[in-house]
């Protein structure tokens, strides 16, 4: 048949080891820092994939990860990957129920762990769901003291692999990772990668200014446990770039440390991040002359940081966008030709409200609730719907959410209400489960936070919908300020003022209440399922009724 | 099923029209020049891929082209594929009695002709190959005299079609595209082109530094009859870059005023065109102050080529590599990081030494004739292997040739004969039929022709292999003088003493003749076949004999 060979990870391993084999690994552990060439890593990875082998693990088992950054862990990435099984990264930061939905869910016959957190994975075990479990695997070349058995450590379970284990031609829908979304509603569900997915992600993280380039040195801050790292642990070895993984939960000095002494060129990571880096950078005159650009994505990034980067330290600090489902980057943003004549103001306005740009090899569209699209005009709000070779088409084991999620087209629905601009930068607006659905128009909760976070006073808000008998929904906001409040009458009433300053009056919050904090799930981002459930109560709803316009 | 949507290049479409609408594509017709943008080129799309099911083209259909480049011809490219029929570029520059096998071979349904190719067209049409054609579409708004039909003009053919029209869902391995090799030997083989194997060869094209990037200004000098214009016509879509075509037989003057008046950034072609250009370039003091590189690929290109650009005009001209089967590029030149502190001198050297890198997604190895790896040491000479997915595993109605050219594991056997360095460079240097095998060695032609070359009164060489008793085959040259020869003799031993020079003596020709012209085939390069069935006679044989190393 006519058609080239399948898409597989292989390749890019093959390329990394044989013209790229004196690229650096640097990995900070909790041994310390570790270092070696590409050539050295794919030796391993060719030696973890054969002992897993003879350790029974066959194409289509899975192997669980539970671990930070580190060399160990980009081992497993490809090593897993490539000989037909499916790397399984468990988020660490997931409370021990999900945790032990998860392994139950994906059935892991082994689990790789970081020692660091060997004490975590104890406190989850629980015997049922851990049933599939056969085997466990410490990072480092010695076993703690564990509950957990049989174990072994890494070093010694790779000692015996052949070093010139030749990985199999896997057809590309081969299922080669998988992750779990970290639902703020209900258990996580799982996502699974296959061959084509990982592959067509990587070269598409390769194409764009704002990717990784052989002469980069990526700090790969993003979690491996948190979507295949952003994909950038397979990118940079397909890519020939220095790698530099930071090791166990690394603070904003180890990062610096890193950024300075490995002259790092690239990296990605969360706004608060990012956030925290900005004041350690403050304090100790980090030296950012070697970085290219840094991606923030994950949550909006605030334009106020992009600004202070770009005029305190001279870096480029740009959005990212993507979700669990899509593998998963599918927007960058980068300045279209002849916009980079336009004045930094109305650039940072653009970019502060754009995830970016549709990444070449996908297609969107963005759908209102009678399915109909809606215009590309800055304003029309509509849900984002994805396709693509990396969109997934099915959640693991739930045809309940995959028809919910998936049309029979293949379109995937993110749940993410966005406005589009007439140049096509993507603004994503909020979660769908979060508007408040008011008279049969949508006020965006994230907005109005946004807004209300301008007070001086307040240092986070969240706003949810309330039921209202005659507009349905209407908003309520929880807000924690900074210090004690003397006078909450007139607070609330600024808090007013400045939402009904930029939006309809319609979209200002009915009901203000301080609280100490807002609850937030596993990955920081507001638990607005919690603040629904717990935190709106009969007195919130009546003062919502109290004060909702009247017509 | 997990895995997302099939590769296709509808996706390309879709992101060029709607993220860069206002892209620019410039083309030179025999009207004049035309210009649009990628909207109003999407639309046209559309509108031709109506039309051409309105007129009963159905998904797996072929629809032939016949033309130079112009916006017709890129309409062409994306409406034919993404309707799901596959668009066959035919080479202009082919013998009537391939154009013949060709039509007939590819069973095309629909010619869509250059009007200044009518004529050629013509002069090739046999009621016999022709049989499938059932409708000429003449580029244009008028129908020149034509003894072919049924004929129409494209802007009438396409006026009544849907602008509205949309692209199916097609599967991955539906083939979208054909061309035949150009074969100096025996007849041209066909070679299809699925979607996946577009998709993926456009997304390589974008992801290295000598790529094209959307604030490009590509001058698609490479013809679209020539093995799909290496990709470019797809990548500029899907890459919002600004397009120039340039036309029917575009000379040395048209290209340089295109570069100076569109500001070209980036372009690809043979090193003939370069060299033509320079020399243009010398005359006239073009100004190339927009271009960023111009990529020479197809055959070696000449070092001195690489520094007069250089140097003289402080253009970089760098090597890409690939051919039919490989849809086409396998491998760019780019420095690894840290080489471009190198001295300028040794990276001349290795750029003119080397068809670069191979590009993120395929594998290759070298491979002896017992079937052995042979090492990178930039030494040791093999065949290129390749594999990946945009590298074919079939030749079209030719099993005979898939058997002799492809393995059971999917290996594609590319018949040059290569040495690679330990770098991963890759420096091309003969097609193994063109190698003369004496006495179990190999000498490699094209490199004693560059020698012989070398000579300051010598302007062409071919070196062949000529039978020989003892050593199985043995070299002989055949070459061009500046000037008429006063002595053969004395002319025959300089130039054997320059090979000696940088040679084995054993890789020395045995036999030298002058002669007035080198026989080319279609692509302008020697016909080696003809030199060895026309040109090499008894007394060639001879001469060999006598002068063959006893040893």
């Amino acid at each position: 048949m006519p058609g080239g060979a399948p898409l597989n990870l292989r390749s890019f391993l093959w390329r990394g080891e044989n013209v790229f084999p004196d690229s650096e690994i640097v990995s900070r552990t909790h041994q310390g820092i570790h270092r070696y060439t590409i050539a050295e890593y794919a030796e391993r990875v060719r030696k973890l994939a054969s002992a897993l082998e003879q350790a029974g693990i066959e194409r289509g088992d899975r192997v669980g990860t539970f671990a930070w950054n580190n060399h160990w862990h980009q081992e497993a990435y490809y090593g897993v990957a490539c000989m037909g099984a499916q790397v399984h990264m468990i988020n660490l930061l997931l409370p021990d129920e999900h945790i032990q939905h998860i392994v139950a869910d994906a059935e892991d016959e082994i689990l790789i762990v970081d020692p660091v957190m060997l004490e975590k994975l104890e406190g989850a075990y629980d015997e049922e769901a851990f049933d599939s479990v056969e085997q466990y695997i410490v990072m480092g070349d010695t076993v703690p003291e564990t509950s957990l058995e049989p174990v072994v450590d890494y070093e010694s379970f790779i000692a015996d692999g052949d070093p010139d284990y030749s990985f199999p031609q896997l057809p590309e829908d081969q299922p080669a990772g998988m992750c779990y979304t970290s639902g703020t509603t209900g258990k996580p569900k799982g996502v699974e990668y296959t061959q084509k997915m990982y592959w067509t992600q990587v070269m598409s993280l390769m194409t764009s200014e704002a990717g990784i380039k052989t002469d980069d040195v990526e700090l790969t801050y993003v979690p491996m446990f948190h979507v295949s790292g952003w994909c950038r642990p397979f990118t940079t070895i397909a890519a020939g770039a220095k790698t530099v993984l930071p090791g166990p939960n690394p603070s904003a000095e180890d990062l610096a440390k890193l950024i300075e002494e490995e002259d790092v060129t690239v990296s990605a990571a969360v706004p608060t991040v990012f956030m925290d880096l900005l004041e350690y950078a403050r304090e100790s005159d980090v030296d950012f002359s070697s970085v290219r650009y840094f991606t923030s994505g994950g949550s909006a990034t605030p334009r106020s940081l992009m600004e202070d980067y770009k005029q305190e330290f001279d870096v480029d600090l740009i959005s990212g966008y993507g979700m669990t489902e899509t593998s998963p980057v599918t927007h960058a943003y980068e300045p279209k030709p002849g916009m980079t004549d336009l004045p930094e103001e109305e650039l940072f306005d653009l970019r502060s409200h754009s995830a970016g740009l549709p990444i070449a090899g996908l297609e969107f569209k963005v759908v209102n609730t009678d399915g109909e699209e809606v215009p590309w005009d800055g304003e029309s709000l509509g849900e984002l719907w994805m396709r693509g070779p990396w969109v997934t088409q099915e959640y693991y084991n739930a045809p309940d959410a995959t028809e919910q999620a998936v049309t029979d087209d293949g379109w995937f629905k993110t749940g993410d209400i966005v406005r589009v601009s007439p140049e096509g930068y993507v603004d994503v607006v909020d979660r769908m489960d979060d508007l408040v659905k008011s008279g049969g128009e949508w006020i965006a909760s994230v907005e109005v936070e946004n807004a209300v976070m301008g007070h001086d006073e307040v240092v986070e808000a969240a706003v949810v919908p309330v039921p209202h008998e005659r507009w349905d929904e209407r908003p309520a906001a929880f807000v924690v300020t900074r210090d004690a409040v003397s006078d909450e009458a007139a607070l609330r009433q600024e808090i007013k003022d400045l939402v009904a300053e930029s939006y309809p009056s319609w979209w200002v919050p009915d009901a203000i209440r301080l609280v100490d904090g807002i609850p937030k799930g596993a990955t920081g981002k507001f638990s607005k399922q919690t603040l629904r459930d717990e935190y709106v109560d009969e007195s919130v709803i009546e003062t919502v009724a109290e004060n909702a316009p009247a017509t």
